[in-house]
């Protein structure tokens, strides 16, 4: 007992998963003789070198197997966010305006790239759950891209995929009716979802699917981008015409090794950790006094988003980086530009309930012990703040 | 010295490091904390994520360091490929014609790009080197990019690029008397010149340099950038804002450690290296028999391209490839799709010359008692070819 404590006093308390993951041992295990033995480029015409090609799309067909889809299907790039720009080439670079939608809590690499395209947001409601009835006025005849992550970053709002999926068949057969020859496509970046929800891509029912190795226990630095054969792309970056000629480059094959392996993890651990989330979560919301959660409606179980109203978050964050507890307060690239975030204030909140919140978001490092302890040092932080306010 | 043999004849011999280079060992032990312990993310607000970030900007410095810049001028892309796609974007989108011209000899991750543009080639002479007089024949006053490569991927020839930077000031000098305000930016893809060549961009005078981790044994997937203050770009990637805005994206840490570590030792080995590669080189052209040195003129020691006139190179790989010798006809993504080599073609071989050549590029992994035994099978197997040849 002595000694469990003096683990969890020693090592860190890391409850920010949704902005990284360390790499699991058996995913850097499964990358490393692609590192050095099998370092050959896939391209090349000797056998060793054909022996990776067909390694890497062996790599490409199990990422694809786990939404549903063939390899062929699959672009990999860098990440989610190149993902995410090269999902708006289905628009064409000539596009008009109003071909675009985007729901208005999207992360910056959506959101962004979606304004370039003179894009228009899609209303949530409060409870950060999307405004069918929004998205339902806003679809007109030229609306091309519709773009809703299935799992928000700063909230772990689960979106009703299915449902605007429903919509989107329902003005396709009316278009075809009506004889209006504009396709619609529908994108999601599941980077939030692939620990612990289903990715089937025909579940869902979307044509274009954003994944991230790296928040999956998997590596830096590589994603994908599932494109239905419908879609058709605008390569970004040209050249040597590997993916399909969509994204040129030599192969990140122990990247693509990695991910694979990092993904068939994930499926593995999927219930289980869903359980042990769960169960964290009602921990902690029944052991932290004094908070507002601010999630409550379909929300990813590993994402606890509360509320100290009137205490800096930001204060928080620093006091308990100090027992080596490491928490956010919104996406952190938007956190490192000290932008106030764009989807608590979508959701409603006032700018002091903003400056109030944090998010916790649970994850494979995390033990039962830790979450007592985070409760614990929670609420003493938080008493010491209430006390230093009421001083001043 | 049995034992020796012993080791040659098991163990493959390499020898296209143009194509990839395995990551060295110390390149994948300076890349694994970040994989594991220090996997958070660079844009966290938590101390060990700050720390994180002030080593990815310590390792971009370093990486800017070894070719005279400042970290702040690099832009870290996924690859080479990428990299020489952002280029580009500095001649804007609203680009009118004869804006970019271009090395007819470029890698196809320059060329297509620059085809795009709607760039103009310069040629190169039989030697493989830049037609200095057709390269001051092209520029005229709309003329904003050029881009050459410092080592060509598939002969090896060191392009003089003082020379170039040289013309191109005059040119400036010229257009700021005249009033002509186009500015003129000099490209360099220094891809293959890394490992044995000074690449500081003030002796090179280029305005623009791509790096590429994967040719100087570090990872894959991993490049970079140099964007002097006068290039003005715009981002292919777009979102989070990472890289001074130019390249969106969560950063690859691990890979630009990697990065780092390998530029470090590339220039520490160099020397040593190009002695040894000079070495390598005259043993293998003094032991093999019946060739033609198709990169006679100014090339790096380490490309040795070799004409076996009437003879099918595509089948030499394959023979070869059964001692476990493993060479190249041409650059590894394009010999993949089974073109003519544009670049064997520019320097004037005739079909049946390109058809019969290999490329050999040297590199670490080789050993001087390899050298003679490739010579040794090389020399064999064509001698069986002939025989084939001359019995059907």
């Amino acid at each position: 007992m002595k000694l469990q404590k003096y683990v969890i006093i020693y090592f860190m308390i890391y409850l920010d998963h949704a902005a990284a993951t360390p790499i699991s041992k058996k995913v850097l295990e499964a990358m490393n003789p692609y590192f050095t033995d099998d370092f050959f480029n896939p391209s090349a015409a000797y056998l060793p070198a054909k022996k990776i090609l067909a390694e890497y799309e062996a790599a490409k067909s199990e990422i694809a197997h786990a939404i549903g889809a063939k390899g062929s299907d699959l672009i990999i790039t860098a990440g989610a966010t190149e993902a995410n720009n090269l999902t708006f080439t289905a628009v064409g670079r000539n596009h008009g305006k109003d071909e675009v939608l985007y729901l208005e809590t999207e992360h910056d690499s959506v959101r962004a790239v979606a304004e370039r395209y003179g894009g228009t947001p899609i209303k949530v409601l409060s409870s950060g759950l999307i405004d069918l009835g929004d998205l339902k006025a806003k679809i007109n005849d030229k609306t091309k891209l519709i773009s809703v992550a299935l799992v928000n970053n700063e909230l772990g709002t689960i979106q009703p995929l299915a449902e605007i999926a429903a919509i989107i068949r329902d003005v396709k057969i009316d278009r075809l009716k009506r004889g209006v020859k504009q396709p619609l496509y529908l994108h999601s970046d599941a980077s939030q979802a692939m620990n612990l929800l289903d990715i089937n891509v025909a579940r869902l029912g979307v044509d274009l699917l954003t994944l991230n190795a790296a928040k999956v226990y998997g590596p830096k630095g590589v994603g994908a981008l599932y494109v239905s054969h419908d879609a058709k792309l605008q390569p970004i970056t040209i050249g040597g015409g590997q993916e399909q000629g969509l994204r040129s480059g030599t192969e990140n094959v122990p990247g693509v090794i990695g991910f694979a392996k990092a993904l068939s993890l994930a499926k593995e651990h999927m219930n289980g950790n869903r359980k042990k989330y769960t169960n964290f979560k009602k921990i902690l919301l029944s052991e932290l006094i004094d908070y507002e959660l601010i999630n409550k409606k379909r929300s990813l179980d590993n994402f606890i988003v509360l509320c100290y109203n009137g205490i800096d978050a930001e204060r928080l964050i620093y006091l308990l980086e100090g027992h080596e507890i490491y928490v956010a307060t919104g996406a952190a690239c938007a956190a490192s530009k000290g932008k106030k975030s764009h989807v608590l204030t979508a959701i409603g909140l006032s700018d002091s309930e903003i400056a109030g919140s944090l998010r916790l978001t649970l994850g494979e490092t995390n033990t039962e012990e830790q979450i007592h302890e985070v409760a614990r040092i929670i609420n003493k932080t938080v008493q010491q703040e209430k006390r230093r306010a009421a001083n001043e």
